[in-house]
């Protein structure tokens, strides 16, 4: 069993344990290797059981209180609907768990995380220091500071030929605080959100926090995942409120090309009540000669679209908690009046950092392109490896720094003291259990068939990821339906 | 007219914009000095008129869309009912207004900030400035780091009497996150959450986000504004799902005894859907001889209580956002399923700085006690100095660094250039035209009699303030109808 003392709670409804016992491993022949031992769909177990002590690994689902008894016998535990109805963020956990095996001593090469494996710009780093050196340890406007802002504008104005005043622009805890504040402000109850499949992970939970219904829209993988405009003029009704749109696109890398955008902003303009999100979140990670087009700077389109944007991905700065929207002044006070509420400005010392980050040039300078140059070579690497895979289908990814990968000629396999793989979930935990790589079941972006792989790893790490896949995939071919 | 480059959107329903322009000053006999129109209740206009170029701020409150002309005629620019339900948060309003007049050179003193003028101590910057360094950058677990929430375990076991594992924590971008995402968790639609007033701005503004009804309970100020259980009593139903209490008390400064929080808790007992908030933001800014009492340290209390707590106050820390939730786990968990979706984990720079804080020693240690110290001289000096002023009621502050004091008895008075005042609104802003200092009226708080002064400033500051007052209150006097 795990010391209680070190147990957490992640990302909601997945619970962690993990410490060192005396106890003996329950399993020996497992030992100094992983035990995974998968109750699937709602309950994970792993074990890692070590020489000279034991660390032991528990994850598993809640869905109901398990302190029962630390509770009054009659005291009401229920949660609300809106966090009952609530799915937590699958990325979160199973990132959250390839980190802890690899604390644990575990060489699990993480494919999984949404997070740049650069360091943040030293630039960027020294301006954060001297933020706290001189003092800037205090509350900033709720909108975040004027400075940033202004910067903020003129970023949008230069890259995307988007004229904003600071008053249209909302400084958050990162872009997705930007993103459901959004949601929240605009949605009521019974509005459409529009989404299509692959998705973000948490937009159709944001829909659901605002009680609002989303409406996913599948997109294939021969179209490179982009929304087809008529598939989408078929989903919109009176109800439909927010279309959300992620170009590059986290999971699947694809680009929006202006054209296509054109066509759907045609088909926007026909509706009063459809509003656009535009997450441009990965803007700079982009490989020419894909370019990158702002939905709001379409014809018509500046009134409708809310565009998120912020500094973890081009910049490194994940951990800093620093996103923006840009927007009409109407929505972009109504998000600002929740976020006075719900949080107040982002971190004093992050704005700053944040404006030396919009000081490094057009789209971070040379700093920024040297990071991109990185990820086009690992890119490149990965869908030409991948690609001679048996039975594994690509798209063409053109930004971002993930694949989505469709492994599902590989299901119904089954695997030997693994059992039967059925869908992207039990191949991820079979790839983390095989071949100890982790990556995203597809599941959790709205598309079962596929997995989501990131490259925001060393070369290195990912030519011996594709090596452990291709020799877990091995395996399987025999009971698999695999066609070349 | 303001430059439309410098304007920027405050806390949600309120529009600040400042900048310079060559237009001359409409009003030229207030040159160099603050010409304030006042349109109340809904309508504040503020112009400051220097030689040399026009130094202009307007504050007008936004209640439709005003960049209409911008919008598509078709366009439907209606807000969710939660947003136009929500009033923006008054306290950051005015504190920002103070800030941004201070900016344009307008010699104001500001007491309306719920913030320490204190820098953050040299040893929690430094651990900013090494997690920087160390590249302590990137995303944390969405609960917070383990090393934090052990430590927060530490703290809240040595200095509260309270057991919890880590896993029973989630530290969150401030303290307001920690309590509204525990508002959410809990309440369903139609709940009541009970809240004495005076009370913290945003707790009925969390409510009415969650769906919830606030059922205010209002406190006399013969009673250090400490509610009476047995006013608790009568309001409670089988509606009741929470309790909002803070002590020490921000905009009172009262503390809770034990005693009276061991009544309150009996009453909390008999109610198996009561859970209690207690808001311990300002635990450790308490003047001996009152002591602080965790709410959930009492029979029975530990399984409904969530306990928030932070690093802003006592650690004048507020802009690295940094607060946390203690509670049973089930509803942590729910919590944190929050969190994932809302914003992820806090800051990580923040975290190692927070580790650091904790790590001073008891209640912050010797530092902590000198910044307490100065809270002490200043209350003491305000308490007296204002108690003597005639027509002013003030309580027995012993905590935080706020007074609640009673100006009503110059409610109608009418001043030469201003107007009728006839609440607290209108008297600060009077105080702001006339005696420059900044204050925040007590009708933010839930009690109109009254007005919030921030004693987080230096004495000097206080010293001048209350002169300023003094000389404001004297015209009062002919037409209000003071009683010494």
């Amino acid at each position: 069993m795990a010391a209680q003392s070190s147990s957490a709670v992640f990302s909601g409804g997945y619970a962690f344990s993990a410490g060192r016992s005396g106890d003996p491993c329950s399993d020996p022949k497992r030992v100094g290797s992983i035990c995974l031992r998968s109750h699937l769909p709602r309950r994970l177990s792993l074990s890692n059981c070590k020489a000279r002590g034991t660390i032991s690994l528990r994850i598993r689902a809640i869905s109901k209180p398990d302190d029962t008894e630390n509770f009054q016998p009659e005291l009401d535990v229920s949660l609300s609907p809106r966090v009952d109805s609530l799915k937590p963020s699958k990325t979160m956990a199973i990132s959250d768990q390839a980190a802890t095996l690899v604390q644990a001593g575990v060489p699990v090469i993480p494919l999984a995380a949404g997070e740049p494996d650069f360091d943040t710009p030293a630039v960027i780093s020294e301006a954060g220091i001297t933020a706290i050196r001189e003092g800037h340890t205090r509350y900033t406007l709720n909108a975040g500071t004027t400075e940033l802002r202004e910067a903020i504008c003129r970023k949008l104005k230069e890259e995307n030929g988007l004229s904003y005043a600071p008053n249209q622009i909302l400084v958050s805890n990162g872009a997705k605080q930007s993103i459901i504040q959004a949601v929240l402000a605009v949605c009521s109850p019974g509005d459409e959100v529009i989404i299509p499949a692959p998705y973000w992970v948490s937009y159709p939970e944001m829909a659901r926090l605002a009680d609002a219904t989303p409406v996913v829209i599948p997109t294939r993988i021969s179209d490179n995942f982009l929304l087809d405009p008529k598939d989408l003029e078929s989903k919109l009704t009176d109800k439909s409120r927010l279309l959300i749109l992620c170009s590059p696109s986290n999971p699947t890398g694809a680009v929006y090309p202006r054209k296509l955008l054109e066509d759907i902003a045609r088909i926007v303009a026909k509706h009063p009540r459809l509003l656009v999100i535009s997450d441009e979140i990965y803007e700079h990670i982009i490989y020419a000669p894909a370019t990158h087009t702002s939905f709001a700077s379409l014809p018509g389109m500046y009134e409708r679209t809310l565009t998120i944007n912020g500094f973890s991905k081009a910049f490194a700065m994940t951990g800093w908690r620093l996103g923006y929207i840009a927007g009409p002044k109407h929505f972009v006070a109504a998000c600002s009046k929740l976020q006075g509420q719900l949080t107040s400005g982002a971190s004093s010392i992050s704005q700053k950092a944040g404006l030396a980050a919009l000081g490094m040039g057009k789209a971070g300078g040379e700093t920024v392109a040297k990071m991109v140059e990185a990820y086009r070579e690992r890119r490149d690497f990965l869908v030409k490896s991948l690609g001679e895979l048996e039975g594994v289908k690509i798209c063409d990814p053109r930004g971002a720094f993930y694949l989505f990968v469709d492994f599902s000629s590989y299901y119904g396999a089954e695997a030997e003291g693994f059992g039967v793989i059925n869908n992207s979930e039990s191949l991820c935990l079979y790839f983390l259990d095989k071949a100890q790589v982790a990556m995203v079941p597809g599941d959790a972006f709205g598309d079962d068939s596929c997995i989501r792989i990131s490259y925001a790893t060393s070369l290195n790490n990912l030519q011996a990821a594709v090596e452990r896949i291709k020799k877990a995939l091995l395996p399987l071919r025999a009971t698999a339906s695999v066609h070349p």
